[in-house]
């Protein structure tokens, strides 16, 4: 587990351990249960998941920045509205996204939120829903209202897994972690799950990623921990520039784990803080990672820029660039291609001055170094994460983004998608 | 050839015609001369172009706005200032692109106008030059005098097709036009070159493109006209994404035409700029279809929007969308990833007003109609030029880009590239 990024975030002062399940995922808190199975949508795959609090959770979300906006996200906002910031519920189907449906794409969402409600006999504003898959499809409701029914009969604290697959469309790994910490005596539990593959290239909220926690924590410092923590991972990912019609990342917090209500910014907060970043730096790169048609993750670290922004900007330019993720796919250490790309960023910087690591040193104020070529292309043939370092020495403002080679498998899987 | 663009600008009071002559290029206005040959930088093709005024022209030219920016772009700016604007010869090198190459890239930038300079006999700051090739490696200045004397021996009013063949890089095909047209009875001839396929992604300047005229025309208007044409033409092409440290466009007039000076934007300034467009536009679109691995030309047209900025941020994100790119490549005509592609643009919209139109109307106000999937599908295979056109119906501002598919040799050529 990198946790480097963690370590720039600031400390819990309380200096507690946060520890991290690997298997576990958002089954993991106090009073979840999920259920993930195939209702009919897509052929053999699960296309249908449901989350359940088994109390009334605290909840918060940050949604696509994209103007074209799936029907699901406009309900979900609405109920997160109406109820006050409080949810109890998520169904997730994939296979269809219920996006460019028009009116009749909004009725359905509805009608998707009376299935959960009425099953689990909870107010519809509790509930929130979404979609995953085709642009331009109605939702076939009986297929989903008989699944609702099944899912609800499924839900279990074991059911994690299943949800985490059951969200998956092109992806080819499921992604699921945990954490746990304690807050004076009481252990406090996070997981989360998310899809990701195609379509990546978060604008504010991002693909779809769904967290659950057992923490006590104040409605308002929910959301601004999930937007901190949301804008340093799931935003800094890109597998293709496109940005979804149907990003969404939802955090929910049931209070079980009976830790003293937190209120305000102190050392509980920092270390939920903390835990919380974890799950979504983790979630983030693995959504880089299994990018459709991938090899190998990028991480590209940009130091010592004039802003955050400008750290950001030229990050992200790194990740993005078309040609150095064929670099990357070709083991070709093509340093120039990475200047390049954080020229045209829109970073402030000076040509004469920034350096370049890829593995070591290569570029020094500007200029190739004495490398060896061989040996860059080894690391780069070997490792499965490529980290990338631009040093602007102009600033000492630093970020990482998060990003994955461009193969012949993602021209074959966006050419034969179905 | 497609002239939609050029309806769009202001027509020629004048109404006289433009013709266009497909075969000929830089040397079709009088008095220039060139020559394409091979120096030796690359094993076997056409290194080295020079093209040459018998006089001394007017001439202007537009820079890549990347922050590493390669060597010889800075002393082309420099002896374009210090000559306050007029040339007499353009030395363009392939194979090595003198960028990131510090201060020894400049001196050998230098040493190469001083070859052209002493072999032709004329000031040094009647010269630019310009390279495209690989980042990082110097200059092979042996070579490239050797090669300049030969070209200066070579140069002729027949060697603009040689000189087109000698920019090229990964392009399959030389790119070239000319126009001719009449101002009070003299004729006026403008002819143009460029170099595109990979790192395309212009901002303000773009690639290498060269173009020479007869006309006798004011400086300043000269410049004002490069602009206005370039912002509309080869800064609305993307092949990748990818901004280079080299693009560059040159313009050169030496008024051996006769015309009158022109020194007002009266009709004969509107008949140039015409004439200008309509290079550039061949020019780009060259480009945009030689991309690397490119099959298809994509054309995305943006009608009503509310500014031509939120116009050209769709039509960009359009060509720029590597899901639209692959769709395309695999014939499907898959909507969604276009309406994506506007929604996450900037620009200003409304998903409920929207049309798509791909051959045929196939989305209205935001939702697909009835169309036969098959039918398009035939269109996106049989066609070499794909036009799109989104129709955003909330103001009355249009824009036109350029791009081209993404196929399975785009990452073949970018990932052994040599």
């Amino acid at each position: 587990m990198n946790i480097k990024g963690v370590q720039k975030m600031e400390k819990a002062s309380s200096g507690k351990d946060i520890n991290i399940i690997k298997d576990k995922g958002i089954t993991y808190p106090k009073g979840f249960k999920a259920a993930g199975l195939n209702c009919g949508i897509r052929l053999k795959r699960e296309d249908l998941a449901l989350i359940y609090s088994e109390n009334i959770a605290t909840a918060c979300g940050v949604f696509t920045q994209n103007k074209f906006k799936a029907a699901p996200l406009f309900v979900t906002e609405e109920n997160l509205n109406k109820s006050k910031g409080q949810l109890q519920a998520i169904l997730i189907n994939s296979g269809v996204a219920n996006a460019c449906t028009g009116e009749k794409g909004m009725q359905d969402a509805w009608e998707t939120v009376e299935y959960v409600s009425e099953g689990l006999k909870i107010k519809k504003e509790y509930v929130a829903v979404t979609s995953t898959g085709k642009i331009g499809e109605f939702l076939p409701l009986d297929k989903i209202k008989n699944g609702v029914k099944k899912a609800i009969a499924n839900l279990s604290e074991s059911g994690g897994t299943d949800a985490a697959k059951a969200i998956l469309t092109t992806d080819k790994a499921k992604k699921e972690i945990a954490v746990n910490f304690t807050i004076k005596g009481k252990e406090i539990r996070i997981g989360g799950i998310a899809k990701g593959s195609g379509m990546i290239h978060p604008n504010m909220a991002t693909m779809l990623g769904f967290i659950t926690s057992d923490i006590c924590i104040d409605k308002e410092l929910l959301h601004e921990a999930l937007k901190e923590v949301v804008k340093k991972t799931f935003n800094m990912v890109s597998v293709d520039g496109d940005t979804s019609t149907n990003d969404m990342v939802l955090l929910m917090a049931n209070g079980l784990a009976g830790n003293p209500f937190i209120t305000e910014k102190d050392s509980n907060y920092k270390q939920f803080v903390q835990g919380l970043y974890i799950i979504a730096e983790h979630l983030a790169k693995s959504i880089a990672k299994d990018g459709e048609g991938a090899t190998k993750l990028i991480e590209a670290e940009v130091q010592n820029a004039l802003s955050e922004e400008d750290a950001k900007k030229a990050a992200k330019a790194i990740i993005d660039s078309l040609l150095v993720k064929t670099a990357i796919f070709g083991h070709d250490p093509n340093w120039g291609r990475i200047l390049a790309a954080v020229g045209y960023s829109g970073a402030q910087m000076d040509q004469e001055k920034v350096d370049l690591f890829l593995k070591e040193k290569i570029v020094e104020n500007g200029q190739p170094i004495k490398y060896s070529r061989e040996e860059i292309g080894k690391y780069l043939k070997d490792s499965n994460e490529i980290k990338i370092v631009v040093d602007l020495k102009v600033g000492n403002k630093s970020a990482i983004a998060w990003g994955c080679d461009l193969s012949y498998d993602y021209v074959k899987i966006n050419t034969n998608y179905n």
